[in-house]
């Protein structure tokens, strides 16, 4: 399994319905006012979308606090991904990470270059200047999946000067940015930077994995070298037609980071209570859990036969079956979820 | 301009509701029922799309008559034509031909090898022969655009059968196919094949442009190597959820079948009777036009400024200033292009 949100083949072969804990999304769903947008919407669909995406841009751009020309779009976050490695032909990591990362650039015949993180999984600025070249793209979950941590401000600054001293370039990938402490915005800090692109996401704040749409705010040369090598009319009018409603739900935006963090520090104080895992601290929707006496096939496997599906995580580079990923849920979710942990010592 | 169907840009720069015959969509819009599914797919998006497509390619199957291990999907016909790139080192092209047949190769850093059409638009398959090596992949648009013109069933094969013997690879992007006259069906053709691909899309016969839903017939083997290399949920949900009711639709289809062809019967006599335009033949849903009098700026700009937005073709290799294209549309519509035409003189 490289992908979480496979429920499709469990319920199926169990035949029970099935708790997705392996994708992160908001459990308060999308923002209010879309149901009608995306009614309204059925009328825009025998017309290619603007191949420009002026409209769109504009939304996103008044969101971010940036210009429309420093806005990019996708079909999801994964495109962006795809048309940035496009763009580049050597691609550092820092493991684990997204698996994108590497499966994108390694399908377009990149090279890519895999540092560990620490122990702790922390980026090593050391080991990132010591590899780094010229014109290679470095892309950084930003917090990371599946660790779920953000960098610091202070490291955030050291690794983009490092990526400038090498004329390198930083993509940092900022799909979980709305779900983490709001003690910075690297938008705001790197707006009138350089070598820089940051990608944001609707997928999992605003609930809308179905919809496809990725976007991201670049320096302005590169949105330009993106807009020559992008696909056209990637982004699709619905999500075309989300960007006028999602941006400006306020309140939506500020319960569900208020919501996300009460479950979170619910859930992971009954997880440090459970003796045979250990539950890493988490600054996105997700926590990422080492497994102390089973290993992620034992606990996937007892967990899906009782309607929780939970994302084995040796899939993602670095990692061996001693690792779990599972989201942050609705309450009564979150509680069918730890008892189960409870109950499978 | 590379591409049609950007109404946005003229519509705000001459104020003028415009008639868009630039894109080459079905005039009759989106199939009956679509709309009651798309607002049921409403509670689909905050679900990631199932990864594997299966209800999608089961329902794509049954309209190909073909087996769902052999669809493959994307998002529309262009991230197709892109993945099959992905797979190949060097693309040959006839052209005129759909510019992205050309410029996604071109963006993957692929070697494209331009070869042009006879005089007549046809395909020289002594020149292809000559030209063609082991593991290239030949794209042809059947029928291709901008001319208009199917290959015969006979040509085809031959064509096939060049691709056969040098061991290279054959995709037809058959994006117009419903808009074609019925006298053979690719797919039931290539079913027991090999070393083809063949390309359809929602796009223009469903009028779904917005939706973005491309998808294809590939032998068994090429399906394999196209899914190790997509990008993961690139269709989305409102694209799975067309699916369920756009192949159902028998009446819808042979109406708009019928009522292209009135159309362009009705256009095509009415285009042969003004004296400064060549009007090709066409098997698809729009007619190429050679300008025996003034270049295509002139002719767009007299256009739009009437509400009437053309295709400037000389964005397309091989073809100079003297070509435009235009869509067939309703009779009220066509009705007004006519006259345009008319009094332009």
């Amino acid at each position: 399994m490289i992908h979480g949100g496979d429920v499709i083949t469990y319920k199926d072969k169990y035949n029970v319905d099935i708790i997705d804990f392996s994708s992160n999304i908001n459990p308060l769903g999308p923002p209010p006012g879309l149901r009608e947008e995306m009614e309204r919407a059925y009328s825009e669909i025998s017309a290619y979308p603007d191949i420009h995406y002026r409209e769109l841009k504009e939304n996103i751009a008044a969101y971010l606090k940036c210009d429309n020309h420093e806005v990019i779009t996708g079909n999801g976050a994964i495109e962006i991904i795809n048309n940035a490695c496009v763009l580049f032909n050597r691609i550092v990591v820092f493991t684990p990470c997204f698996t994108e990362y590497i499966r994108r650039p390694a399908v377009l015949g990149r090279e890519v270059i895999k540092l560990s993180l620490d122990d702790d999984f922390k980026i090593n600025i050391d080991k990132l200047e010591a590899d780094l070249k010229p014109k290679d793209l470095l892309i950084l979950g930003n917090p990371n999946n599946p660790t779920g941590l953000r960098i610091s401000e202070q490291k955030l600054r050291r690794i983009h000067d490092a990526i400038k001293h090498k004329n390198a370039f930083l993509l940092l990938d900022e799909a979980f940015f709305e779900f983490c402490p709001a003690d910075y915005d690297s938008v705001e800090i790197f707006k009138d930077s350089v070598n820089i692109c940051i990608i944001r996401a609707a997928t999992k704040f605003f609930a809308l994995p179905g919809i496809r749409l990725g976007y991201g705010f670049a320096t302005h040369d590169f949105a330009e070298k993106y807009g020559r090598i992008e696909s056209p009319w990637s982004v699709n009018s619905y999500a075309n037609a989300a960007g006028r409603v999602i941006f400006r739900g306020n309140d939506y935006i500020k319960n569900t980071k208020e919501y996300i963090k009460r479950e979170k520090e619910y859930i992971s104080n009954k997880l440090s209570e459970v003796e045979w895992i250990k539950a890493y601290r988490s600054d996105a929707n997700f926590i990422l859990i080492k497994l102390l006496k089973y290993d992620e096939d034992i606990v996937f496997d007892g967990f899906i036969k009782n309607g929780i599906m939970i994302r084995k995580a040796s899939s993602f580079e670095s990692l061996d079956k001693s690792y779990i990923r599972i989201a942050v849920k609705d309450r009564e979710s979150n509680n069918k979820l730890i008892r189960l942990f409870k109950e499978f010592e």
